[in-house]
């Protein structure tokens, strides 16, 4: 592991400040690869709700790459063994958790790339990188992947019940939407890590921060990941793309530059997935999308321009959320009022208008590993279990809701 | 003034909440013209130094309007007499202050529209909503434009050195960057504005708050606004829309909607930016900008594409501050190393590489209205004479410095 | 109600300014018995573990009343009818409410003063202020009691499950500590408050705000008020007192001033808490108490002495926490332990050295008033049922524990 | 340096968390030395204004420990030589700077103890330390006294014009005051540190944080530490404690046990500050001070009881504050109303009453050591010439205030 000569620091309001805490970490951040982060929003189109929410991708990796190193510190201060190269791995693991996403990724997993994950995406651009770096990435894919027995807890990390990822995206998400139901003791959490049988575990006087964790993000998913205006919102891009996606044969408006064109000409699935596509998927970002919707304010098609100017001028529809599957009457009763606003619209078009779908809210997943709770006599047990309460076993049972959106 | 009906309230990480105080307000916001600063970030450039800079005018409009509300309620409680319509007329000149604000203004300012400024088009735009809401901002920009003699300190709330405007900007813009200097105490300088023969004066009990403000402004313009790699990206983006005007006759790579197209094929001076030039203008965003630039990242001309692929991967020139001005051997180094680094450069194509500017600091202007101090005798005074202190005497003094960019 | 005739403003860090609404309110927080207060920390002996926490009762009360005050400005912009003389009474209600309180109450409550409750010693007080202030707090005590069946939800402000006294001291105590599992978003909670059919409700959206709220409370009774540092400190507290009462037939060593001589001298119960009781009460703060304990560490009577010299110098007992009832067999134990530490410990000794009690948590009451939600269609439910998981219903059951303290 | 074999941190709102970095810093803070701290306000009689600032003396000394440890692992992580024993003696030096205070320091220095300043008590608990520990606080010792010639920079972290003692308070005060203005970017200015020919000195591009941190002391001069409503009951307590001794031939009323009633009885300078002096003095805290007011109340002495009762009820004396000195006309107008409040006060008896003093701001002293600017060039400057502004200039001209204290 190669020091960085300067104490090398960036301004961050949320922790203070982040650390690069070495010569590679700072070389992969300098690439166009990472960089491209810079132009994606954490939260997408949140900012319809919280207008604080403007924060990037960039930001968020950059995050959790700063917990992660505090992480370590703290394993090690309490004896864990990590080598220094297995730190820089863990380190890049997290780093490049999330350089796979798109644009409004939720969005275009429903259109565009159906049935490619991000995680996927982020595998493939570690490799490219690892080439690029001349294998120095190897030990960083085999941990992100979940690929090194010898030490799980490296893994868990990164992407677990309680990883650096959600530690950041909670306390940032939190910070910029100003929603303080998402404020978690980050430093706490932290302090309370350890090491058992190689697996990662938090210290039993952690376990009311652990609560609040969950609890935590419980919360910031009905009131920010599901918030229903937000859910409005992505159902209306949903909608402005698959629109484009079936009128656009010409996509003169766009340019003869675009990535998008790509994507939106045909449906790409996993294995169709090649180098190609990635060349452009590395090309996409917001601006891409947002300068598509703008051109197709003025789009001929009237279907397409009417739910972009919507989309533009903040004109959202309406949202029903509720606990049962949404009912034929209801269904037949947006439609009927979406018609009275929009009646030129055909019926091989309501589709666009009114549309109906799902939320789940889960706010925490025993059997994807869970979070464990090193006991005073150094047994391990289940979050769930080593809780004084039953309301954690409430909080693993998932919530699922339904909704619709029309326009009145 | 029509009230709302409803309590509506914006969360805002800055204040906690934000509030929409009448109906009219409500609907101005909801306007596509206001709608359109969503896609404005407020720093421009300033991301690429400080990651978390990414709020937008919007957000800032709504903060300031904020302020506003609370410094009329403050200055009524201490039975200054503002007239219901006074005060939506106040809210609607601080919301609408920056709606004629463009994209990385200051770029823009530089380039596309020399010599038009925003304080310009705020003001054809406002006449156009005024239009379309049936003269109900009428009041509203008599205000904004200073021209209501009964009561100048309506509009020394929107402009002047103690404004709506910078106690939300320091605020807001100290929040996101992380940077501590700038901090001021908002909510103690409004509780101690008041009014005195008809000009905006502060309490002499708050003379530190006053200071401490000026103070903050003169430290962010140094670390923020004036950063140094900041400033060196806003040159980059200057150099290359300069690029792009000059070798650009063919702007098909922009696709056939571009509002940007408009502004690029001519310089538009204030007597030339007609209805159609407004048109446009309102149709500017952010993403106008960002997307032509991943468009010339592969454009045929080197020097285009060569400017922009270094803007998108945050490969910033090196820039030099000093005191005194740029001297030639200076100049001449930093051409000969920049000709080292790209060999194929031509003599006329030098000075979209190697540039020069100055940068001014000027905290406090007493000449500009200044900030009075209402004594506890009734007198009132200039804020650097109410000081017990030399310092605001000396914050009233102008600092210039001059800088090179180059590429090493 | 008489407004006072300047904006009186106290600096707070919890939430930027403290408002004094009016004249009354003013004098009644000048009167000596609360400025008392200021000599009373809210969290008693909590400093030992979180030395922030030093905040005194005053604080809080000028907080809850602050808090009181945007409540009522809250709900009648809603339009619920709040006379100004039933507002005044409400801010009396709530600034009053905890002015019973004497020093490490919860010491005291188990010593001194058994069965007497701080709620009605502070009634006693506030009809001592009502005649002194001429009958004008007369509809405070009313309300305070319970006893103004018009407006309960007046009283629910001041005392239910939902109440600005909750809601201050868990976003000060949260503060104070550092403990951030305590932050609730009061701003938000009073903007979702109303009245249904004079009841005070939580509009629907706040349902999540409400079940944070409750989580909170768990967390910090269990982080904060139940902490186990805390409770043995408190412990020893409460076996000083006893001993002192025990030994002391001589109280010279504390002077021949000393409120607290009275009540060591014999308990007083709530029939024998008469006028002269009262005189005394008024004069007991946090110094008279840690006072004696100074004189006490030189006292001849050893157990004392040892006991207030450990208390002084943070020499605390050992704790052990558990779920089920201290067995015979722990009690041993921890007694053999103690002797062999305190080899001259007596028998009849024995109880100031070990001693053991119960701990309860119990967020959430609904049989206690309950937090009412207002569902959109007007109906009004408890905020266990409104909530779409079953973990309200978890954190309205009691969790009991068990301690054993003792010197190892 | 003997490691704690457990990671032990301490919960601290500003900072989140305090560290204990060794076994020996650990034993000294479990010392009743140190633990006396825990009952002396760091702030004093602030609370008066302030009713937030209610830290600890005890508590400031851990925060300051805490900069400490990391100003000592950034100036390593550049490269600076620190020897774990120096590391080591740098913390005890800080977390023991302030050991010597009395309670209500600066009051007492004006009475009981004249002449004798709480350094010189710092430095003789020290040693008495150094007996107890075995000889390890030697180099502590001396680093702390300014003697250990091969390292100014560990003396200067101590005791300087940017030590981790003012960087502790300015925070630590401004945010239990809630007072915006002292807001310094402590991670900032420590991250800047570095040492040159064995001085302490900050990297250029820290010069603005450096101007933050003088202008933010000088506001927190004014605006806390020399508040007038601060000064006054600083005089009031002053008049108190010099009446008490003036009149108290018999201090019956304070018991047996009163470490003050040494102290009363006569002035103590340094030289008579013995041994035994010491072992009162360490016994000294708040509640002596205040149980003493409040027997007083009831002293048949009408001064001493008239002042205690207006100290005890918050009724403090009127203050005027100019630039000018008090005026022989301004003082007989002050006693004249003095004497119409309190018609039976003797000639004799009026110093008690009115009081004259002086008030001194001086934010930064270049003479006393100064800041020191690390150029990039290697060469080292004032502060004041590194700005680029001449407020810093300003700011090191002394700012003296005369006040006079009367009750109209």
């Amino acid at each position: 592991m190669h020091p960085l000569n300067k104490n090398k620091i960036i301004n961050d309001p949320v922790y203070g400040f982040l650390t690069v805490p070495s010569a590679l970490v700072h070389d992969v951040i300098q690439h166009p690869y990472f960089q491209r982060l810079r132009r994606i929003r954490q939260l997408g189109l949140s900012e319809v709700v919280y207008p604080g929410a403007t924060h990037t991708r960039f930001h968020h990796a950059l995050g959790a790459l700063n917990l992660m190193v505090r992480a370590i510190e703290t394993l090690r201060s309490k004896g864990v063994d990590i080598t220094d190269q297995e730190a820089e791995a863990a380190w890049l693991g997290i780093l490049l958790h999330d350089v796979g996403h798109g644009p409004y990724s939720h969005t275009l997993e429903h259109t565009l790339i159906e049935g490619v994950s991000h995680e996927y995406i982020s595998t493939l651009i570690m490799h490219r990188l690892n080439k690029e770096f001349g294998g120095k990435l190897e030990l960083a894919i085999r941990i992100f992947k979940g690929d090194y027995p010898q030490k799980p807890f490296l893994t868990q990390l990164i992407s677990g019940q309680l990883d650096m990822d959600r530690l950041d995206y909670l306390q940032r998400d939190s910070f910029y939407t100003g929603v303080s139901e998402g404020v978690v003791g980050g430093d706490r959490l932290i302090n309370m890590l350890n090491v058992k049988d190689g697996n990662l575990v938090v210290e039993e006087k952690g376990i009311y921060s652990v609560e609040k964790f969950i609890v935590a993000r419980r919360l910031m998913y009905w009131q920010v990941y599901l918030h229903k205006t937000a859910i409005a919102a992505d159902e209306l891009l949903i909608a402005i793309l698959q629109r484009a996606r079936h009128v656009a044969t010409n996509m003169a408006s766009l340019g003869s530059y675009h990535p998008l064109i790509h994507f939106l000409g045909k449906t790409i699935s996993a294995e169709k997935f090649d180098e190609e596509s990635l060349d452009l998927f590395v090309l996409l970002d917001d601006h891409d999308i947002m300068t598509a919707v703008k051109a197709w304010q003025f789009h001929e098609d009237k279907v397409l321009s009417t739910l972009s100017q919507a989309m533009l001028n903040r004109n959202l529809p309406k949202i029903v959320i509720q606990d049962k599957p949404i009912s034929a009457e209801l269904g037949s009763e947006c439609l009927r009022k979406t018609r009275h606003r929009f009646p030129d619209m055909q019926d091989n078009e309501a589709g666009f208008f009114v549309r109906t779908g799902l939320l789940e809210n889960l706010a925490y997943k025993p059997q994807k590993g869970g979070i464990h709770i090193l006991r005073k006599d150094g047994t391990v047990c289940d979050a769930a279990e080593a809780s004084d309460n039953h309301n954690l076993h409430s909080l693993s049972e998932a919530v699922t809701k339904h909704f619709i959106t029309y326009w009145p």
